[in-house]
Order: C-alpha cells, then sequence, then structure tokens
C-alpha cells in the first residue's frame, strides 16, 4: 500500500471517530471518507479494533514529537521533567479527539487508556527512556507517563494544575525528585 | 433507617454486583436479595448509580483500614511506603468485586476509577495524608493513591510487580524518594 493510502485512511479514520465516535464509525465509513474502496481499508486493517489503534498509536508519536522538540533546548534535567508536565497536560487538554471521546464516549475510550494502553505506553516509554541516563530508565519513564495519564483519567484532583504554572510548580515539587541523579541526558 | 437494613441493602448491592456485574443490576434485584420492600431500598438510595457508589465507597473504606492497621506497626516511613504499596497491589488484584467487573464489565467499572473517581480520591487522600507530616500532604498523598491506581487501571508494565518483593523492590526505588523528607509519623 502506497503511504498516502495509509494516511488517507487514518485521517478518515480520525474525522469519523472525532464526529461519530468510535462505536457508531464503521468501516465503510472510513473507506467513504477517505474516497477508496472498502477492500483497500480492510487489506490494510482487518478490524476496526486494528484501525482505532493505529490512529491512537499515530496521535501518540505525534505527540512526543512535539514533546521532544519543545524539551530539546531546555538545559537541565529538572528543567525538562517541569516543562514537560506542563505541556503534557496541555496538549493532552486541547487535544479535539481525546477530550471530545472522554466527553462523550468514555466506555468505549477508557479502556484503550487503561486495561489495554500496554501497546501506547510501551511506544511512550521507550521513547522517554531514550533521554533517561540510569540503568532503569523504562522504570523511571513509565512512572513519569503514568502520573501524567493519571491527570487525564482522573482529572479531580485536590492539586491546582489549571494552568502551565500550576503544572510546572507541581512538577517541581512532585516529579522532579523521581529524576536519577545522573539526569536527563 | 436502621444500620442493619443499610448493611443488607449495601451486602445485596454487593452480591448482585459480583454476579450480575453493574448493568444488569437492577433496584428490584437488591431488594429482593436482601429481602427487603423495593421502597426501602429506593428511601435510602434513590438511584442505582448512587447505591453503586456507596458500596464502592464501603469497599475502600474497608480496603483503608486493613492497609492502616498493616502499616501501623512499621517503624519507618520509608517502610510504610514500600509495605504500603505491595499491600495495595495484593490486595486490590485479591478483590473479587474489583477483578471481577475489570475482567468482565470493564466498560461499567473504569469511569468509576476514573473520571468519577474524585469522591473515592478524596476519602482515600484524606485518610493518607492525616499520616503524612508535610504542609503539603494531601499533594504528596494523592501522588501515591495515583500511582497505585494506574497500576491497577493500567497493568501492562516494563515493570515486574507479580509479587510483593517485586512490588517492594519498586517502591523501594520509585516511591520512597517521592516521601517528603519529614516523613510519615
Amino acid at each position: 500500500m502506497r503511504d498516502d493510502s495509509l494516511d488517507r485512511i487514518l485521517d478518515a479514520a480520525y474525522a469519523g471517530m472525532l464526529e461519530q465516535g468510535l462505536r457508531r464509525l464503521t468501516m465503510d465509513d472510513v473507506a467513504r471518507r477517505a474516497g477508496l474502496a472498502r477492500v483497500t481499508v480492510y487489506r490494510r486493517f482487518a478490524r476496526k479494533g486494528d484501525l482505532i489503534q493505529a490512529v491512537i498509536l499515530r496521535e501518540l508519536k505525534r505527540f512526543l514529537k512535539a514533546f521532544e522538540q519543545a524539551l530539546a533546548p531546555l538545559p537541565t534535567p529538572a528543567d525538562q521533567v517541569t516543562e514537560g508536565f506542563a505541556i503534557t497536560l496541555r496538549l493532552v487538554r486541547g487535544h479535539p479527539l481525546l477530550s471530545g471521546l472522554l466527553a462523550n464516549e468514555p466506555e468505549t475510550i477508557l479502556p484503550q487508556l487503561t486495561l489495554e494502553a500496554g501497546p501506547y505506553l510501551a511506544v511512550a516509554r521507550e521513547q522517554l527512556a531514550e533521554h533517561l541516563d540510569t540503568p532503569d530508565a523504562e522504570a523511571v519513564a513509565e512512572m513519569f507517563i503514568r502520573i501524567a495519564l493519571s491527570f487525564v483519567l482522573i482529572p479531580d484532583s485536590a492539586i491546582p494544575l489549571g494552568n502551565d504554572d500550576d503544572a510546572r510548580s507541581y512538577a517541581r515539587r512532585h516529579l522532579v525528585p523521581l529524576l536519577p541523579s545522573e539526569g536527563i541526558n
């Protein structure tokens, strides 16, 4: 399959997920939105679940790219953790598909973000761990991801995190101490 | 309402949630299981959602009591955090209702444990914070709860946490550093 067909399918699925939600979206809808034959869609994604996972993975990779680009210029590991937490909350809250599904169809998106989140967690962990200079980089990376995801899944909190400054001061106090002393390289 | 009627309702609802799941359970089922008139159940819980929340809160309070009793004899804050994490994973994984619902009806229990978890988080946070001798005890307590809950919600992990010893060594390395230097009293 040419890459532009794959992109068209993922774009169409994204638009469908946004407008119709996960439950109502069909593979036919995706084919129609993409202007492709059904068989073309099915050749690439045998099941709707695979297609949804591919859309979520693409969004995750886009997020991770924006995250890395924002953190690269920052001088210290502590700065990166602090800003990284603020950026994560901001990007996640402003993500139209994620916030829309959490508001309108929580029962179908929550399993993806919890019990079935293994593949997404693995991608994020691997990428974040590359920047951590410690023997247990994967465990430290996973901890940061779990904490950030927790604030997405459980918005109620005793901790004020309504804006970037709140998020930064929370991260300085509670997340920077998780950093191995060797730091992020 | 006499307390024994309340207990009977909650016991009946617990048994119904365990056997029928959240979705299929009706208030009539609960009344029948409790051997009480429907009106008696409705007088106490106007909606099924209120009853389910009351059952979950009772389980949470039972868990918190077992947790406190297990930690009280431990000498240092670090020991309490280490053992507390191991106990939490063990009790949660062995909880028949929680593990049953996560396995069989994730779409109905997950919202309770995430988007609607505010009331449960508040109860746990308040109790745990009482033992933390730091000005931001609530925030520290909430962090511990969020991390433990994350391993319930997202079981896939790069971190081996299959038994108590795994959980303890993870907690010593990654959770004890979250403790304010003043410690748990």
